[in-house]
């Protein structure tokens, strides 16, 4: 059902308790203008479509259709959102789960949390990506969060959906001092490692100064984003309060790990990534190097749903590379085989017959 | 440690699971322009900064601090916030608990829930208290995040603070056809009751139409608020998913329970009311009867907690009748003994030394 990959043997301490802890989804959106630089991101028909994907993805996720536009995110080629996995996964547990907006272009139409210093991302080749003190600000922000939210005997699942996010989180793993370059993942098949790179390089002649940056908070202003430090913020308060927490996500999900790490924080037996075999598999990304470099004493662990036999072309297509991960989508179907024992074929099953719907409403292509 | 009135033998059914449950502690805020009115809610050092309240209430709760003006509130007299009991209750548990912006003057600086249809309530004796449709979006607000946030296995404690809430629930309740009229409780020992029966009389005249208005949500936008009918709808969702709620509050969650039963919900087993014996004891109102009327289904669960033997002034005023219930203190403390078996004593010399702390910061003063 899922496999586990395990440098510091810490999976067994991780999920020994897990079954009777309270599980809570916490899904975060924010949007960074990075991804609207052309070819950066797929995550959306257009460049400019993608600043709306993280709203469209969370309306639709909790409230079964898009309410800010009529439209649920697809790739330029009609592919899906993964939120279609994560919407089947969390409707089979009828878990609790949250949306919390660090930046939204555009807040969701339907009850959120929203952090008080939320901003947009800006596009890092050309503008710091948060305005002077945000670094920090936001972290606490996400700090009070995760410490009024957890508790000593919960389960915390943060997911995330920001196109742009595998650039911003490689240039902040960059600017932290470890090596990202061409070791995150993307939506499509050919992944745009060069046109990455070339953020990278924009944004450090722009910030002038040598890498690594001593101060977390500074990099993140400068090269990073307002989703990952939300999220690093989130663990930190979460973990304090003896909560576990799995990261549910893909690459970027390293850049949260290399801000806990560099804020010297302990996860061992706390934290978790839960992806899915798309991004394990990965053969143009490298998320297995990335946490081993940063922090191995975090498993991996990922869901071995596949799609090759699907009915519906919009989502074979995820069997060849397309999209891979996203709005939590792995890590939701890791904790419902983890914590309820639900087997792959009952969540891909309800997959099936709910891009069946949503195809119906033709908010995607049937074949 | 608590009491509970049980009118249709529906406590047992309520309380039989309820240690298994996982707790959450959900804390609802707005304002209402009616708590402006001169002489109507002491929830503040003056009328005008009641519209404050809400807001450094669960600063404070949540941060130990408030933050968007240095003040934690008092009455004219000094006597602080029932917040302080809250706090202290949810400290000893470490629970996890959030806050719900319906529409307060201020959004607090920290996360909060912000219903997409959060607004001002209006002051009912000169305006409606919603713009119009407003009544259904702010139940279909509280509905979402209720279906949410909920689970077959949770219990969630609903809780409020919005200074003049007695008045505008008990024009709700009036409206739909209750007699609440002198019913209704105070945080003043000198039940301001003519005066809010004035209110209601210039709302009717306004209104100038026949009560019981049939349709409610029309009901709570002329004569209600933003916080009751939201707290309803997250009822209403969070018991369609099987979860269990207490009410945290005194006579303000009776309009609550008459919001629900005049759309038909089902209450039996699945609500409860916790509070204090400062409003059950009260004979300037009258909750007993009110929901003996309203929703006899529902028990009433109430702490003894007292504070006759309170080394602070500022505390023993409680036992003469001021202040009584708020931002779900006796909810709070219902559920800290009821899940985690906290002994009252230890309840209270927490609650003791937090005075003591906010003394020692200027807050409020010591004797």
């Amino acid at each position: 059902m899922f496999e586990v990959i395990d440098f510091s043997h810490s999976w067994r301490g991780f999920a020994d308790d897990i079954g009777h802890r309270y599980t809570l989804f916490v899904y975060f959106i924010a949007s960074s203008k990075t991804s609207t630089i052309p070819g950066i991101s797929i995550a959306g028909a257009s460049p400019e479509q993608t600043l709306y994907t993280p709203t469209l993805d969370v309306e639709y996720l909790v409230l079964g259709k898009p309410k800010t536009v009529d439209v649920i995110p697809i790739t330029p080629e009609g592919i899906p959102t993964p939120a279609i996995i994560t919407r089947s996964a969390l409707s089979l547990t009828k878990a609790s789960h949250l949306v919390v907006d660090c930046g939204a272009f555009r807040r969701p139409a339907m009850p959120v949390i929203a952090l008080p210093h939320a901003v947009v991302g800006g596009r890092i080749d050309v503008e710091n990506a948060l305005p002077e003190g945000y670094g920090e600000k936001l972290f606490r922000d996400g700090e009070t969060l995760g410490r009024a939210l957890a508790s000593a005997n919960s389960l915390l699942i943060a997911g995330e959906s920001m196109p742009g996010g595998t650039t911003t989180a490689m240039a902040i793993m960059e600017a932290l001092g470890f090596n990202a370059i061409g070791r995150v993942s993307s939506a499509s098949p050919s992944n745009p490692t060069k046109l990455k790179e070339d953020v990278l390089r924009k944004a450090l002649t722009r910030y002038g100064r040598e890498i690594p940056v001593k101060n977390v908070f500074e990099a993140v202003e400068v090269f990073g984003d307002p989703l990952h430090i939300s999220i690093a913020g989130f663990v930190s308060g979460a973990i304090e309060k003896d909560s576990k927490v799995i990261l549910a996500g893909g690459t970027q999900m390293c850049s949260v790990l290399a801000i806990l790490k560099r804020l010297g924080l302990n996860l061992s037996g706390r934290v978790a990534i839960g992806t899915t075999k798309w991004i394990v598999s990965d053969r143009s990304s490298d998320i297995v190097g990335l946490v081993k470099d940063i922090a191995p004493e975090v498993p991996i662990a990922y869901t071995l749903l596949s799609f090759d036999d699907a009915p519906f072309a919009g989502l074979r297509y995820y069997e060849r590379g397309y999209v891979k991960e996203g709005v939590g989508a792995g890590g939701t179907v890791v904790t419902s085989q983890l914590v309820w024992g639900l087997p792959l074929a009952t969540v891909k099953e309800v997959i099936y017959r709910e891009y069946e719907r949503i195809a119906g409403l033709g908010y995607v292509k049937k074949s």
